[in-house]
């Protein structure tokens, strides 16, 4: 089984873009430790069964990032499944998990799961208004929601989402000082595009997720792979 | 540290209940596990110190059931946290603890710190009311919960509160079911009050919850210990 707390570096593929064919070698080829496929808008069972069968022509390990229920399917190898702890509406928490588990609970390997308590730090994103987060957030919030996922709840995965924005880091660095004497894996995602922001985020952050920059600016964007892990 | 996944019974105490010395010294030296304090009602951080000081004058493991923020206070052996999967209400699931860990996240001692997955499973009861439980719960609804706690988001323990009536033991022994291959711990509560109700609840679940009945059956819930110890 791959162990999620050695990795360093994963590139997250939306579903509903375009990659080419190249481009995804490029990407699978890369020496990053796995492809997440996710995504939110227009994720449908179809375009992610079709992004799984080109990623699973490299040996990279291929994760499924869960936003809906509609659209798991077998054959991944990981399901990170995201609770979002800054929600103010249950059923991002606990709700949906609840009926996911209630219809196909029977079917799925409790060791290919693992959970993510995610925290929307992009208060202005999409994924922030869909999930209706907590309307304030600083450094020190950041810091009570990682110290909630690694220190009580004791969770595998901590995952600081800016969606799309670059972010901020005393609010990682706090984290992942909180992090440090846990079990929990500190995963960051949102707005790295370099190789400067993936060593700068990669000092405090055991994981990294490169996303939306593998569209915009593919070149750049796969230097972030040695950036962290030399 | 005390392992609670090796206890078979606990006695719960009420902060806001009378108890005469005669019958805590037979409580804490009943050959129970350990002594759980806990209610919601009037507790107050003066009756909380008030019972562990008391309790403390024997060598029973002494735990705190943490209801609300104002009654934390050091000097117990765990302190048992729980995160209410069936509530409709954020506060209950993630929302408090958000600003516990704010408040006092830094003073807690991770190791002490042990998050029961709860489902509220008497819809009629106070408990149920406060925390705004969905409004329905099969013996389906409670295995879910069972295995979001167990095999998603892999808690210490899943604590199934039928909260002063005794409990739908159909549903108990799905719980059950579901939690052998985990490592999950299964505490059950509610209306347990003779030694027949806990042998019958103490053959699916790993420990039985003893509360109420203390006050109002001594004697009877006396020989729960043994029951489930044999």
């Amino acid at each position: 089984m791959y162990d999620v707390c050695e990795w360093r570096h994963v590139f997250k593929l939306d579903p509903n873009k375009e990659i080419d064919d190249e481009l995804l070698e490029r990407v699978c080829e890369s020496g990053t430790d796995a492809v997440v496929v996710g995504g939110s808008d227009g994720v449908t069972l179809e375009n992610v069964l079709d992004l799984m069968v080109r990623v699973r022509r490299y040996p990279v390990p291929c994760v499924l990032e869960v936003s809906s229920i509609e659209m798991v399917t077998p054959g991944f190898d990981l399901y990170f499944i995201p609770t979002v702890l800054n929600s103010t509406d249950a059923n991002w928490i606990t709700g949906l998990h609840y009926e996911a588990m209630k219809e196909y609970g029977e079917l799925m390997n409790p060791d290919e799961l693992i959970v993510e308590g995610y925290c929307i730090a992009n208060l202005d994103s999409k994924a922030a208004k869909l999930t209706g987060v907590q309307t304030k957030l600083d450094a020190e919030d950041v810091a009570a929601y990682a110290r909630m996922t690694g220190h009580l709840l004791k969770l595998p995965v901590f995952y600081l989402e800016y969606s799309g924005v670059y972010g901020d880091i005393a609010a990682v660095q706090k984290a992942a000082n909180i992090l440090r004497d846990s079990d929990t894996t500190f995963i960051y995602g949102g707005g790295i595009r370099t190789a400067e922001q993936a060593k700068e985020v990669g000092q405090y952050a055991d994981v990294i997720v490169v996303g939306n920059a593998i569209y915009d600016f593919p070149e750049e964007s796969l230097k972030t792979v040695a950036a962290v892990k030399k």
